[in-house]
């Protein structure tokens, strides 16, 4: 049973990438015409309240592919989106490398990280990363758990991260260093469980993103495009800054900082690139 | 109608590509072979005054993709040209990611940013700094607006940019860093109307190429393979300048700049290597 | 005879690749959808006791790959696997860059790093790195010898390696330096003989890798994913930390290091993504 | 007539690629499977005497994509074979990026740099680089011209380069830098006649390389493999410096650094495996 969904997946994805031609050219350019037609419309960022589940369940796969491809995720991290209708449900892939996700690998889990329809499959251990923030912030739409080095850096080299330009807004007057130490003593660094959840969540607050010492960070949004396209410019701006690291830096003002953020929601440019990427590669 | 337009422009990509085969094998090859023959015939260098619509609509699309391919822009950023025979009116592309662009999205603006065929379709809220430096400045043909992120460190790290080679001569004595708060005060960032881009303008002057500070950069030029040239070899320089930070470094004496300079006109060997991979890529 | 074997081999990638269908897209999705399929039936990590020499040869020519594929080597470096039933045997390619091995490259070695079933191709000059660690350190199933460049720079800046977040626990309170020089005088700075390996297995120690002076590093493991993944974060590690020379930063506590490691064992969702990766691009 | 040869190369360029198959899958399996054949056999290092002159033509081919490939040269820079027989010759490319020739771009010049066949195409203005190095070291065979940007910075920053691992032994106890104006005043900074290319060769000296102020670098060797290789890990030792100027670290000794060198003849792993690379690519 397992193995047709599957299959039928696979067939879903011969038919995104080819249109009528299973020769290569003319899949590449098929693909590319039916994105640009979509574009051509006006299509919505995705996550939209409105969206039905199979083009919300589109938009998580390419999410887990473009955190892949943009060098936020590598074997590790994922990225969830809270239901549509109901705010107590979220979608999150099963335990998989995120750039191997398909639809078939999704999974509905309530705030207590308990699978809605009794799904026996591996699971995210850290999966509570998601489900205590939604459970704190209404205002959460997305969670992303970023795994990119440079982002870790920042997280322990002494220097807060400040908003370099007007793309990482978002970073404000600086962001808060999750240390687990500080709650929980000598661990395995990992969120796996509730109460390590709540003390991250906690330590967010309100803001838009967090770094964890030793681990990685966090990015939130209102959307899935607004989370992975803050984890994307968290990871430009912490490459910036450790290249001018003890210098100071003319980075934006706060008022700077959000009169800029104020236009960054959903990234919708980039996300129409970044989804065209992943999916033509494949 | 717009949809139409579209279709026929897949159409002339999948020509492009192909030749008379869909074999990919086949259309790499017979793409590259096109290509040769051109370079074999000592084809001019994109935007001379002279050259036709359809082959200056061919250069901006490859404008666009070779400056995603070579790091110049990401999601955002654009590229210009002023038409050929009216200096009163440029070329761009609507609003979408620079990798994106067909020759379809096009359109073509006169110096109020206004589109002179009625073009309904969403427009780069940042199109005045291509339109009020070809108000000031009739030697310029084409502008690059950049958003390398290493660029972007260069006009906050208070470290003077500097030629280090003969490729970045048009670094000069150095270049202006545009800072938005000396004229606006707080504000998003974005050169976002008429006042806006006619300070960035004064603040660019005779030069190359300007920095702003919290954003990104613009380099000028006298086609558009000058403009992009330039533009990546601003994005190199910065990388390499970012690596020595704070030491004393041998750049180019101004003299040798501006003889180096002299000779990186249209960049022609760079420009038929860009446009390959760009092309072929698809 | 070498030839026939190898165009053996030639058609049995032809088959992996293709499925039933010569054509690149019906091979692509082919090879994926296979491999999806073993990933969703939980298919164990490599290497383990009771894997057949088909599976084990075939994760030895993986593992080559992946290693070129993420930097950890170039033309240079090698990994071999211990034999699964005789601990006094191992595998590993004959002479040739990790990214070209095939199955018909790996020749099973003695300890004494002769060739058991009397092959006369050419063979690594250093594979005595693998066989003196395999007869001092029986808990080792798998040997790296990375020559990731940032791994060389950490072994001669003088400042020690430490873990940077938790996939790196493996670094524990620090790795070892071999200087050739110490034992050997001046030297190639290569492994070439049981007395240079014996020294280097010493040096090792305990540990769960180590570093080169003026050469490169290794990295050792249960498995071979477990050295494999070991000698991608070592990279990892070490490219983060030449980021900071110099500055305080918050590593992992020794006991975090310890507790961390304990849940690394294997790598099992980097290495679905690493082998999907390397087995797609042929 | 150009464009008939022309069409001859691509033919025999779609020949290399195919075998007897259009199709991708066939082509790029075929052309692998070739070349693992030819390794097997233990087929020489290019640029022996005794090569053919297909086959030198061929490699040289090969050699310029790998340098492109590899971030040695990018529209710049370029390569060069000494004729095997009559040491007054040499190959190199007419005028053209690197990644862009094919055999039929190939001009054989004396050391005059002129055409010996009376080819009236555009030739490298830095022709006279080749020329007179052969002139005064009839050891050499083969020289390269980097754009590598972090060779050049090298060449910049008042920190001589030293062997930092066993590959770069050839760096030995560090290497000249060429500067113009001590000979020339103020220049483009380009070697574009005799006179200059004559003082190049008389800094580079006996050395296997040099690096050039505000510009780049030369490496030679004894075979085309020997200078392309030296090339490629002539940037990466320049990449690992850069990483910690002004630290004191533990390079090669100079013995250490002639021992290592000597088993770095030709580099035949490394070429293998470049070669398929930008073969494969095609």
């Amino acid at each position: 049973m397992e193995k047709k969904s599957l299959r039928k997946t696979g067939v879903g994805r011969r038919r995104f990438l080819s249109g009528s031609s299973l020769l290569l050219t003319g899949a590449l350019l098929g693909a590319s015409d039916e994105m640009e037609a979509k574009v051509e419309q006006g299509q919505a960022v995705p996550a939209s309240a409105s969206q039905d589940k199979e083009s919300l369940f589109s938009d998580l796969v390419a999410a887990n592919r473009i955190l892949a491809d943009q060098g936020v995720v590598d074997g590790y991290g994922h990225v969830s989106v809270r239901h549509p209708t109901n705010p107590n449900h979220f979608y999150i892939s099963r335990w998989l490398a995120p750039d191997l996700v398909t639809e078939s690998d999704i999974v509905e889990l309530d705030l207590d990280c308990i699978p809605v329809t009794g799904d026996q499959r591996k699971l995210y251990s850290e999966r509570f990363i998601h489900s205590e923030i939604y459970k704190v912030r209404p205002d959460v739409k997305s969670v992303v758990h970023t795994h990119a080095p440079t982002v870790v850096l920042m997280g322990v080299c002494g220097e807060p991260l400040v908003p370099i330009y007007h793309m990482t807004g978002f970073i404000g007057a600086g962001l808060p260093i999750f240390d687990i130490r500080k709650s929980f003593g000598m661990t395995n660094m990992l969120i796996t469980d509730a109460a390590r959840g709540r003390a991250l969540a906690e330590s967010l607050g309100n803001h838009s993103a967090a770094l964890m010492r030793g681990h990685g960070g966090i990015t939130v949004g209102s959307s899935l495009s607004h989370s992975v396209g803050r984890s994307v410019y968290l990871k430009i701006d912490a490459e910036l800054q450790l290249q001018v690291l003890g210098r100071k830096i003319e980075s934006l003002a706060p008022e700077e900082a959000r009169l800029a953020e104020a236009g960054n929601q959903d990234f919708p440019k980039d996300w129409d690139l970044w989804k065209r990427r992943v999916m033509v590669k494949r």
